[in-house]
């Protein structure tokens, strides 16, 4: 993805993204109930690596499976780009965990985005303190094998009700995570940018006591010059 | 409402009120499934002002709508009185948002109580920084248009499977919600404020490693007269 | 219990007692769902002492009936042992309380260990603030007369879809709960005490760029080897 | 509405309406999570006449509300149109009854055209014998009182999901109820006509031991000269 | 239990039976989200005998627990008495089953006038066969020892919400299953005879076209007298 | 997979499956909340051919996608060999169907032996009419464009909580779907057979009067004596 689109997506919210993508017809791109472990870090920003889990067949998963250093998991943890956010299909079930903090760590140290499942993470307590965006939907300390069974890297998956292609760009904020697909994300990033101008002057005028009527949206022709003054003031 | 009713409201947990609602047989007067966003806050407490959505259709709800200075939703966020509290029903449906930030800063300027909703809030890092009150089921970015469409103003409602009528006093702490019935207000705030004073004095007594068996409830003599004397000496 | 057992308990995780019981078998000994009111706490430790609540029938429970000294909720409150860790089934229902913050602080004043139910408890924001490990679903307001009956005291029972039996070792840390059975809590202990030596190892490896392939699990020779000379230095 | 739409949707199925009206950007218009209790019946066809419940508050639900003939539920029983479809919004709770058999059978000697509720009926053996068509969630003994009360008649509703307003046209057969847009039923209608044609077509022509590929749709120019002839020699 | 109740239990409905125990305050007896396998049956009356469920440990449920003569669900197999109805708390769980034919068909044999679990039966296409009354969640066919352990037997439970006492009596049709406390039965027998016999004329009277307004609930005189020719007439 | 095999799961039942099965430790192969729409037909046996769907992205599943012959959807109904089950991943979402009777008219002419899903079925009145055994959770009209989009053509997925590896052996009878693992198909074919042998004669003793105890299983040397006896006079 370009750098200037990365920059761009690192400033705006995901709830700006999912009114832009609105627009376009696109209601369903927001990841549904999953929670940012350690909010306070900035934007998540990335093409989407995938990683598919079906249930768990007990004969085929004892503890001994990942001698195989070609788990197709710990493959992905390895293999997942640098700038890249890895997305779990974990099925949106989180009775067990879809990785731990071990592996969250290596993906932080190679330098991936962020990672996102809609299952839970074990060592949730410890991601929490990395330094690296990871988002799921709660805490799960029993190990993947009881439950998830990793079997594809890089197929389109689904993740919270969203689908997700690779190279899609993912971006996480401390609301949650939506879904751009690759060919709007750089149109989309253009936007949420004028958008967020906009909802920022509009915010000043709110807390400063105006009603959003006419102003938000702009339907007053008053609202429009002020907003036009702002960004002049603002250089924005 | 009455001044001193709101002033005893502020003073008393929801705890505390749901125990004098189901003395009275009301025992569904709980918002279930929403929680502060800002639970630093003190208690909010209003009569209940209420707008009621529906399912959007597509077609109906278009990015254009809100430029109709008549939308309901706009409408409720200028039309909720000062010192009131909005109560929204979302149908328990949080995949898409209720409200974001904008509209909920411009309910604080405008001094209205607070704002609940038994589905999302979108921009919820900004509303959890502002100081009114705001309690939801869970973060959720996408515009309430994807799936809400606001179509009264004011009507009895059902909030997080609570009925709300309009006039209702809506108190809220870092726990949740309650809903008391606009009759009751006034005796349930004095019994609740007795009763806090009680649980005060209980709470004292067990942190001294006193057993609750006949203080809490008072069967024995001794723990009434303790907290007759207790009373006396702390002026409650 | 053995004071080493719950020393060494103290001081591991339950993701890693969660694998260590899943190496003999026992999938469902996390407590789904539940979560630290105060997770700044040290561990929580203790035998399970439990409590069983069925669904509460309107004209067995008046708030009258806590009068009663031998009402079975109030006793559990007096009779769980000190270390120990009370478990309540609450059917997974949080819309009425399990207990609220008095009986919680008797418990912690009576040197009890931790409580846990698998519903919520009301005056949630001051348990967050006592110093005994209190684990729930949500908070809830509404006393537990509204939906709960305490029936049994110290029975098997379910918590979280995990089967509890009194004597079971119960260990909670910041992510959850975990339920060891009885005659297996020496050995976990101990061998999760291993587990996790390794695992700061590798966690310090990986920390410093160190591939997980080959080193967890280890099948590396030069990966067991620094493991060794880890130890030795660490003197663990 | 027109007699011909009436007769027209009659003979068409609520799969074929769903298409149709996703075709127009329309996606959720089918109600979920109802079924037909006498699923052997005709199509039922009707503009919708709503009923819109709240959760019920007990003070104000006593069996001796039913006294008063202006109840909401019972005045919607007495002047539901006759050739109307009575559409009740219960909130997707199905825990108490939306209404009874003999209030069914009230409707059905009115002339009612049929009853849906996302909640669930009462003595619903009975209603399924019945020559009304009735579409609840499941069978439910316990009187609407208890959860439920109602509160409006003939406003818009969320019924199973979906936008219901007074007026739109409500289907349904033997797999569930679809709600047309007042607007567009007369087109909707036309075009599931022609659409039912083709698929009776591909029925036949499938159980002849035709490919789908080329035919449905009818990609191959064959497979449209085909269903020409068809339609001439059906009459269709 | 008495006879006579037993009788008129098995000629009354469990819809006329909630609306009988909500009069009195008891608005959570009907058992939620069960259905009967075999609905052409006459009613299921009898006082409840009970079995209650935990989760499953695995090395506590090998195959073989069943070669223990004393196991639980074995004995209550053999010991619920006949006239008695079986009831089972199976956690709301029907992921694995509660039974299956061979016990059921043992149930039946012994004069047991019943079987009800809130989770699933296996086997059953061969329940629904069976001259004995059988109502659970939906069919479920893994064996109960996948998720249950039998503990207890004649304890008081809930199932499907409802809390049943050992000797409560248990009354079903084909639209579901009621719990009538012990010391209200005979009573609400009564009482839902005379009810019974009121609805009935009540019917008919709407079927011949009357409306509901002053006849249901009887406000007008007319339709008291109405009804009072209607007994006599009937003799009932 | 062998006709012997074949023919001995088509005479046993899902439940008997399912029990030896978890005689191996698989405890999770029963497909969950799936009914059949035709279950008077014999058992649907055959490998299972999968078929993938994710969430609909709205730009990318216009209703002409269908023109496109190459449609993973179409494709794997004209593709699934005869004597196949096809086996979809429909993500347990029922909002929108996973197809229609046109589609599953082309199925069993083609003669494959089944189709399950863990969502929906549209024109479920039509299927239920079809001499092929189809299971899925619940009516649905909506077409699939909905809500689903196909991905994957015979790929390891998760169905119903079960994974299914292209290949394993689907059985299917009036209660529901079980997934034998294609390497353990013979050995639970012929285990199955003996153990149906046994639970019909065991059935037989009960509804003859004989107590399960030392029967079922056979604890006493009596019951297997009968048993042998009964085999031999059987020719089982």
């Amino acid at each position: 993805m370009k750098q200037e689109t990365r920059d761009r997506l690192a400033k705006v919210s995901t709830a700006t993204l999912c009114t832009a993508l609105f627009k376009r017809g696109l209601r369903h791109q927001f990841i549904q109930e999953v929670r940012p472990l350690n909010p306070g870090l900035a934007n998540m920003v990335g093409p989407a690596f995938t990683l598919r889990y079906i249930p768990a067949r007990e004969d085929l998963n004892p503890i001994t499976v990942f001698q195989d250093r070609g788990h197709p998991q710990r493959q992905a943890v390895e293999r997942c780009p640098p700038g890249a956010v890895l997305v779990i299909d974990s099925r949106k079930d989180a009775r067990a965990a879809s990785a731990g903090s071990i592996l969250v760590s290596r993906l932080m140290v190679r330098g991936v985005a962020g990672i996102v499942t809609d299952g839970g993470f074990r060592d949730s307590p410890e991601i929490a303190r990395l330094a690296i965006p990871a988002y799921h939907h709660r805490p799960s300390a029993p190990t993947n094998l009881t439950l998830h069974q990793a079997v594809d890297i890089d197929v389109p998956i689904g993740c919270g009700d969203v689908a997700v292609f690779p190279g899609d760009v993912v971006v996480g904020d401390a609301e949650g995570v939506v879904v751009v697909p690759a060919h709007l994300a750089d149109e989309i990033a253009a936007e949420a940018t004028e958008m967020t101008a906009f909802e920022d002057f509009v915010t000043e005028e709110v807390l400063k006591g105006r009603s959003i009527l006419g102003l938000y949206p702009p339907t007053d022709e008053q609202a429009r010059a002020d907003f036009a003054s702002w960004r002049q003031a603002r250089g924005r």
